[in-house]
C-alpha cells in the first residue's frame, strides 16, 4: 500500500546551535497544529525524516510523537504514520484547488516556423554524414573516462581549450593568447555575452544579416542600424560612413568572411575600410568568422581582427563545422574586455559544458580537426560546383546568385516580377522548403531573393531541387 | 620558403548569374588596383583560390592573368605567385598600422574572486568522488558511437530527455508533460529565459538568496525586490504580504526545498499560503528545486507547482547531483508559456548541446541516476551529521546554525559582534576561505554568517575545517 504524502514542518532548537529536544519537538507541533498550519488528517513526517533532518535520535522524535499522541493531538496508525487528530464530528478538510496566477509573456523574441517534412533548400547545416562524429565520440570517452580528474569549473572555458584557440588563430596571423578568449555556448551565446556586457546601446550589422541577432540585441534594449550590403557589387563605404557618422553605434557587428545570408566575403580593401572607420569614429567592431574554416583556400583570409588589432572582438564556432548539437564557439576580446565578458557568462549561464570543452580540445590536439576541415572542404567544394553547374545549366536568364567560393550557401536572386510568396507556395507543394528571405532585413527587402543551402544535402538530391526550383522560376517570368 | 599572404579581392560576372569570363577578372582587378583598392606590391589570390571560388576553369583566370602582366598591371613571379606591379622608382607602400576603436564594457554583472589554493568551506558543490563520471562516458559513448542517427537540432531539447524528465516529475505529484518542459544549460540558463522573456519588469525573491540571480535580472532591465526570510524563524507571511501588496512583482522566485544560502525548506503550510497570494495579488510564481533531489525522504516534498498548478514556473538543474560541468537543467512551464521560452532560448544559444542531453537522457533510461541519488544521500547524510557533530561539539554557545536535513549545505550564524571580515581573514591565514555571507542579501544583511558546505570535502578534512572556524570565533567572542 502506497503511503499518503507528509506534510512538511518546520521543527527548530529553542537554544539557538543546540540539538533539539523532543520537547522542542512538541512546542513546535503543538503551535503548528493548533494554528491551522498543519491540517486535521495530514500525515506528519515519519520518525526516520526528521531524525536525519534534525540529526538527533530516532527516540527523541518518538517521544516527542508519543507526548502528542497523549495530547490528543495526534494519531498513530500501525503502517500508515502518524497524523494530526481529526476532533469528532468535524470533517477532515479538504484544501480548496488553488492557482497560482500565471506568467505573463511578451511576443517571442523568435518565432520559428516547422518544416513538417519538407526538403529544407536554405539549410545552412552541413550534411551529418559529412561529421566526425565517430572521432568525437573517441575524445568524450578519452576525457571521460581516461583523462585524469576533471577539472571542477572554469566560467571562462577550459584552459588548454582556450591555448589551443589561440594557437591556432596565430597561425592565420590573429593575434591571441588563452586568456583572451571565453569560450560560449555557440557563437550565437557569444553575441549575448557582448551585447550584455557592453555600454552602448546601438549596434549596427549589415542590412540583410544573420537574422536571429536583431531579437538578442533587442532583448538587452539595444538599437540595431542597418549598413545595406549588395553582395553582387560589394560594400558602399561611402554609404556605411554616412551612417556611422550620423548614428555613431557602439558596435559594428560584421560578418566578413562569407557573409551570412548572401555568401559575400569582404575584400581585404573593405576590411581596412572599416578599421578607418572605426578608428575615426569610435564605432568598436565585432567580426563573425563562422565561414572561412569551411573555405578552401581561407588559411590567408583578411580579417577585420588581424588588420585591426586586439580592441577586436572575434567571434567563432566549432557547430556547424563538427556537430550542430555540440554547442560551442567563442569569442576573443582583450585582457581589458575580459572580466565584464566572463561576468556576463555567470550571470547568463554559470559555465560551460566543460565535457564537451575537453573533447573538443582533445580533437583540436589530435589534430582532427584539420584533417576533417581538409575533407570537408573538398566535399563542400564539389557540392558548391554541382550548385553552381545546375543553376546556370536550368536558371532563366536574369536571375543571379553570388558566388562565395564553397562552403555551405549562396544567395539566390530573382527578378522583382516574382512574387516570392507564391513561390514558396509553388515549392510547398512540391515539397521543398525555401526561406523567407525578407526576414534577413531589417526593413525593405534591397534584394529579391533566399539563401540556397548546398552543404546540407547530397549532390543528386540538391540538383533535383534546384532543378525544380528554376522551373517553378521559368514558369512565373 | 612560406608564400606571402594574398589580398582578398571581389570580381563578379557583368551578366548577372552567367559564368565569370577572363574580361570580368581583367576589368574587376584593373579597377581595383588603379582604384588603390589593391595596393602595390600585394599578391594577388593564386589561380586555383578564383578557380574555385568563381567555379570556372584554370585556364580562364590564367588568361585574365595573361593579360593583366602584358598591360603591366600585375607580376608573375615563379613559386612566389602573382603580384600587383611597383611603378619604378615607388617604393612598396606600407600600410599605416590601424587600430580599431575598442568596446566600451559595462562594470562586470558578477565578480568572483579567486581563491588560490584555499581549503573551500562555502562550495555548495558536491565532492567529484561521490559524481558518476564512469556512467556518464559509458553514456557518451552509447549515444555517440553506437547510437541511432544523430538528431539534428531541437531548440526546446531532445524530446525522449523531456519525456523522461516529465515523466520523473509525475512521479513527485508534478502534473508535467514533455512538451512543457524546456531543456537550458542549467537553471542559471532557465532564469535567464525567464528573465528575457516575461512581460513584468519586478521580481522578488528571498533575501537572502541565490546570489548569481540579480546580476542576471539586472541585465534585462529588472527590478529585484526582497522577501526577508529568517532560517531559524520561518516565513513572516504577513511581512511577505504586505511586501507583495505594495510592490505587485510581475514574479516572486522562490527556492522552497534547500534555500540557497540557508538550506531552508518550506512547510507545506508556507508553500500553501504562497501559492495563495499570488492567486490574490497576481503575481506569477517561480520555484527553484534544485536542492530536493539531494535530500534523503525527500520523495514527498511539498512544492509551489503541485500546490499552485500548471501556471508555476519550476526549474532544476542535474549540474550539481551529476557532474558540474555538465550545465543540464530545465525549466517546466506549461503550453502557453513554451513559445515564449523556446523563443528566448534561440535568442540567447540557438539550442543546448544535444549530445549531452542524449547522453544525459540515456543516463536517466538506464535508471543510473536514481541508483546514483540513493548512494549519494546516504554520503551526503553521513557527512551533514558529522558536520551537525562537529558544530555541537567545538562551537561556543551563541553560535547557531540551520539544520537543512542533508544535501550539501547549511547557513552558520555568529553574535553580531563577531567582525565577520576580520574572521575571514583569519582563516585565510589558515589556508582556509569562508564566504562573504553579505553578499547573497539584496541590502543590509538581516542575518550575521555564511555558508557551511560539507558536502564537496571528505569528513576528516571537513572536521579539521571546521574546529579551526570553531578556535577562530571562540577567540574573538
Amino acid at each position: 500500500m502506497s503511503k499518503a504524502p507528509w506534510v512538511a514542518v518546520h521543527v527548530s532548537s529553542a537554544e539557538p546551535g543546540r540539538r533539539v529536544g523532543a520537547s522542542d519537538i512538541v512546542d513546535a507541533l503543538a503551535q503548528q497544529i493548533r494554528g491551522g498550519h498543519v491540517p486535521h488528517g495530514a500525515r506528519l513526517p515519519p520518525v526516520r525524516v526528521l531524525e536525519r533532518r534534525l540529526g538527533i535520535s530516532k527516540n527523541t522524535v518518538q517521544a516527542a510523537y508519543d507526548e502528542l499522541v497523549a495530547r490528543g493531538l495526534v494519531v498513530s496508525r500501525e503502517r500508515e504514520g502518524v497524523f494530526v487528530a481529526v476532533p469528532q464530528g468535524d470533517p477532515v478538510p479538504q484544501r480548496r484547488a488553488l492557482h497560482a496566477a500565471p506568467v505573463t509573456w511578451a511576443a517571442p523574441l523568435v518565432v520559428s516556423e516547422p518544416l513538417r517534412g519538407l526538403f529544407d533548400l536554405g539549410n545552412v547545416f552541413i550534411d551529418p554524414q559529412l561529421l566526425p562524429r565517430e572521432r568525437l565520440a573517441e575524445c568524450h570517452r578519452a576525457v571521460l573516462r581516461d583523462g585524469g580528474p576533471m577539472p571542477f569549473y572554469d566560467a571562462q572555458g577550459y584552459p588548454p581549450l582556450r591555448a589551443a584557440i589561440a594557437e591556432r588563430l596565430r597561425g592565420r596571423g590573429i593575434e591571441a593568447e588563452a586568456d583572451d578568449i571565453v569560450v560560449t555556448v555557440g557563437s550565437q551565446h557569444a553575441l549575448d555575452l557582448v551585447a550584455r556586457a557592453m555600454a552602448g546601446r546601438v549596434v549596427a550589422t549589415e542590412d540583410p544579416g544573420y537574422r536571429y541577432v536583431v531579437p538578442l540585441l533587442r532583448s538587452f534594449g539595444h538599437r540595431v542600424v542597418g549598413l545595406p550590403l549588395d553582395p553582387f557589387g560589394g560594400i558602399d563605404l561611402e554609404g556605411w560612413a554616412r551612417i556611422l557618422e550620423h548614428e555613431r553605434p557602439a558596435l559594428v557587428y560584421a560578418t566578413t568572411s562569407f557573409h551570412n545570408p548572401t555568401g559575400y566575403s569582404y575584400t581585404s580593401h573593405e576590411i581596412a575600410a572599416l578599421v578607418e572607420l572605426s578608428a575615426r569614429l569610435g564605432c568598436a567592431l565585432m567580426e563573425d568568422d563562422w565561414g572561412s574554416d569551411m573555405l578552401s583556400g581561407s588559411e590567408y583570409r583578411p580579417s577585420l581582427r588581424a588588420t585591426g588589432g586586439r580592441g577586436v572582438l572575434y567571434l567563432n564556432s566549432f557547430t556547424k563545422k563538427l556537430l550542430p548539437s555540440l554547442r560551442l564557439g567563442f569569442v576573443l576580446a582583450d585582457a581589458a574586455a575580459i572580466p565584464a565578458l566572463v561576468g556576463a557568462k555567470r550571470a547568463s549561464v554559470l559555465g560551460g559544458n566543460l565535457v564537451s570543452e575537453m573533447a573538443l580540445c582533445e580533437f583540436l590536439e589530435r589534430g582532427y580537426y584539420d584533417t576533417h576541415l581538409a575533407t570537408l572542404q573538398v566535399e563542400l567544394d564539389a557540392r558548391y560546383q554541382a550548385c553552381l553547374d545546375v543553376l546556370r545549366a536550368s536558371m532563366p536568364a536574369l536571375v543571379r546568385w553570388t558566388t562565395p567560393g564553397g562552403g555551405p550557401t549562396l544567395w539566390l536572386d530573382l527578378p522583382r516580377s516574382v512574387d516570392l510568396a507564391a513561390l514558396r507556395g509553388r515549392m510547398v507543394n512540391r515539397g521543398i522548403a525555401i526561406e523567407a528571405g525578407a526576414s534577413n532585413f531589417l526593413g525593405e527587402p534591397t534584394l529579391h531573393g533566399f539563401r540556397i543551402g548546398y552543404a546540407r544535402h547530397p549532390i543528386d538530391a540538391l540538383a533535383r531541387a534546384l532543378e525544380a526550383l528554376a522551373a517553378e522560376v521559368g514558369a512565373m517570368l
